[in-house]
């Protein structure tokens, strides 16, 4: 009987495992509670109207269609029992394995503030994404129905919480969005009033670059519109805006109607799963506990397994693993990590079937890239640090080189060329519950405000 | 003070008429519930994961933005004062009017069964497509986890209710799906097994075409493995299935877990409004009883106004229309016929104001088209009836043509070209409310199907 690997997750981590196995004598099955693969780099730019969920999805069953070892589950693991060496789905069905590889990444955190999730959603799923491209697009329409200065300008104000690599993607796309995309569609609003602004607890933007791109980066967010808060921290999110602390005590308030997060960030909820199971097998008083660090991760081995279970590897954001060690330092949380780590895993299983030696993981850091809107980017190759339009191209090539299918590269190619030229988005939709309600709108009167416009639209026509 | 014109429903009718009044001398507003104009057409493509929603949807704030005369405002109709010439929004503003366009088009009738409309979902928005979709794969991913092989069946079922252009265009798909697009996806089902129904209450399928491309149709959905059933009237839906009653009386079942509905349409409400607003104003009795017809449209005059009311006009699938005062003969509710009806009440307002004669409107059909799968089309062009190949590349260059930006133009050719040769259709997302739900799956255990499957596997590898 082939050697059984099972996978749980089929983003980058997990995806890359059970490709590199396609040839292994091995049986794989890859378990995820979704049918598709996500491209979540390119994530805020569904949520900005640019690109469409289909584009950046990859089925998971098509991916792996030709891989005749490998079958595809729908399904999502809650629980594992090391010691029967079997995984057990949500349905209560169990499916057992001898070697095992976790990669369910991770989800946002409110830093102890559930009540925030409904008030400032997160982008990590298309869901996620459709739902703040419809919280931006009303925003407007707010604004162009609205009469009260006040309650426009709130309309007209988007905070996104966290100057990280997705928050200052997220806030040039809307500095581009109201400067650009929009700047003919609306009569009674002029887009390019948006106050954008972009909150991070650190002093200064993307914490984890290096200090000089962090300022070309604040430099380019400036020049597109939006006002950044370093060294500053939300201490209230609610209906009509966000409520923050600076570095020197002081307290501040923006009134606004779209807050959008991309802060924090824990592990799967599996990781919980993974240190209660395998350390109360272990016999320990207290169990899991000093395996998870603080954002509940955990800590693993060299070679990416879990202390004691040379079985079970924890890849990609789930996994808390040093670069190597003598520096001792973390392997960040990024789509490459995840992809070499899964890579690794697979091979280790291979090598160990084979009877040869295995060496721990080592991260080879390609580097970083963040862009902000249109030609710009700021990006780390080695002891290269760039920025602007170089960068963005760089930015370019990288991703749609990492792009599954050789389709969506294709449509994406073709989007992103024509939306160059023409500054169009075209896929900003406004679909989902708050599509066919007007009560989304708000319950202001349209007739003061659109006749007088109905005028002052003739007058230029 | 400019003429005002109100359009109310962005769709084929409305979008071609304000675009109609560019240069015109008039003050243009544009109200929709929605903030996007949909190719419906092709709604059937997002349906079975060929194409994404973005790439049908135009947003209409973008196609009319260098319109200086035209304002867009999203919100939805819900009265209207001819006297005061008023519309009436939700939200209870008011926009006045000097001339009104109506063409809201039409929604699904389930014959008088409402608790229908959930267990067979009708395809007429961004939404609705989207849960077809779901539904479609989600049937798929529940056979292949079922062991139970009556259960297993049922999931791969599919009955299509109705035999006009959708019905087939869906079941069409839906041969291609599990004969040809699925074909490798999956390990313990074979795609190729699943039963494909086609109901129709006429005695073919497609019964407003020729009996000849009847045929036709019939022979390449049968090709695709479609079972057409004509002559059958369906008396029952539920949970697992669907009850019909043929012509000669005899009942029939079938089990199934999807259920889609392509039958009946009902105009859209304003219909009734229309009526009773216009016949009760006129001081009739019984408001607006004889102004509707029995699907709810509004019969119009000869120049598409309600009659006593030539401020106000009725296109699309809400105007019951003749195509020339001789024959009698409907206009059909396609998107030719909304477009030429929405340029003509346009051009009416134009001529009116101009001083000009106005001609009654004439329909100028243009034939129709239905297609079947890959390289199979029915086409009736003038007196010429053809099918086959030759349809089918008619039907490509068609509806490229009509889509209205040419940014979408790209993107689906672009997807035609490469599935056309790969097979594949790359936007099949489960999203929504079943998307990290196991509940969708049922709740049969899958640790005996697996374990054998996986086994089965392995010697094939």
């Amino acid at each position: 009987m082939a050697h059984r690997v099972v996978i749980v997750g089929g983003g980058f981590g997990g995806l890359n495992a059970a490709q590199q196995l396609r040839r292994a004598p091995v049986q794989v099955t890859l378990i995820d509670r979704r049918n598709f693969h996500l491209f979540q780099p390119l994530l805020y730019q569904v949520a900005t109207g640019a690109l469409s969920p289909g584009e950046i999805a990859s089925p998971l069953r098509y991916v792996l269609n030709r891989q005749k070892n490998t079958t595809v589950v729908l399904g999502e693991v809650v629980d594992i029992e090391p010691a029967r060496r079997e995984v057990i789905l949500k349905d209560s069905s169990r499916i057992p394995y001898d070697s095992l590889i976790i990669g369910t990444g991770s989800t946002h955190s409110y830093f102890g503030h559930p009540e925030w999730a409904g008030l400032a959603p997160g982008l990590k799923t298309v869901e996620d994404a459709t739902e703040i491209r419809t919280r931006i697009l009303l925003a407007f329409e707010r604004a162009e129905k609205e009469t009260d200065p006040s309650d426009r300008r709130a309309n007209l104000t988007f905070v996104v919480v966290g100057g990280g690599p997705t928050g200052v993607e997220l806030a040039g796309a809307l500095g581009e969005i109201s400067r650009d995309t929009l700047r003919k569609d609306f009569r009674h609003i002029n887009p390019a009033d948006s106050n954008i602004f972009l909150i991070e607890g650190e002093d200064r933007v993307l914490p984890s670059y290096p200090p000089k791109l962090s300022e070309a980066a604040e430099r380019s967010l400036i020049e597109l519109g939006v006002q950044t808060r370093a060294s500053t921290r939300v201490t209230g999110i609610d209906d009509h805006g966000v409520t923050m602390k600076a570095a020197d005590g002081s307290q501040n308030r923006i009134e606004s109607r779209t807050v959008l997060w991309g802060a924090g960030v824990q592990a799967s909820s599996l990781g919980r799963i993974i240190a209660k199971r395998t350390q109360s097998a272990a016999g320990q008083p207290d169990p899991g506990k000093d395996l998870l660090d603080r954002a509940g991760r955990v800590q693993v081995e060299p070679d990416l397994t879990v202390p004691g279970y040379p079985d079970i590897f924890v890849i990609g954001d789930l996994a808390h693993a040093v670069e190597d060690p003598k520096s001792g330092k973390l392997v960040p949380g990024v789509a490459p990590a995840a992809i070499q780590m899964g890579t690794y895993a697979a091979k280790v299983i291979e090598k160990r079937l084979a009877g040869r030696k295995v060496e721990p993981f080592h991260y080879w850091d390609k580097g970083s890239l963040a862009t902000i809107g249109r030609n710009h980017a700021v990006a780390q190759v080695g002891r290269f640090k760039f920025s602007g339009y170089l960068a963005w191209l760089t930015w370019l090539f990288v991703h749609l080189l990492y792009i599954v299918e050789f389709e969506n590269r294709l449509l994406i190619v073709v989007q992103w060329a024509y939306d160059y030229f023409t500054h169009n988005r075209g896929a900003r939709l406004i679909t989902g519950k708050w599509a066919s309600s007007d009560d989304a709108l708000g319950p202001k009167s349209l007739r003061d405000d659109v006749s007088p416009a109905v005028g002052a639209a003739r007058e230029t026509s």
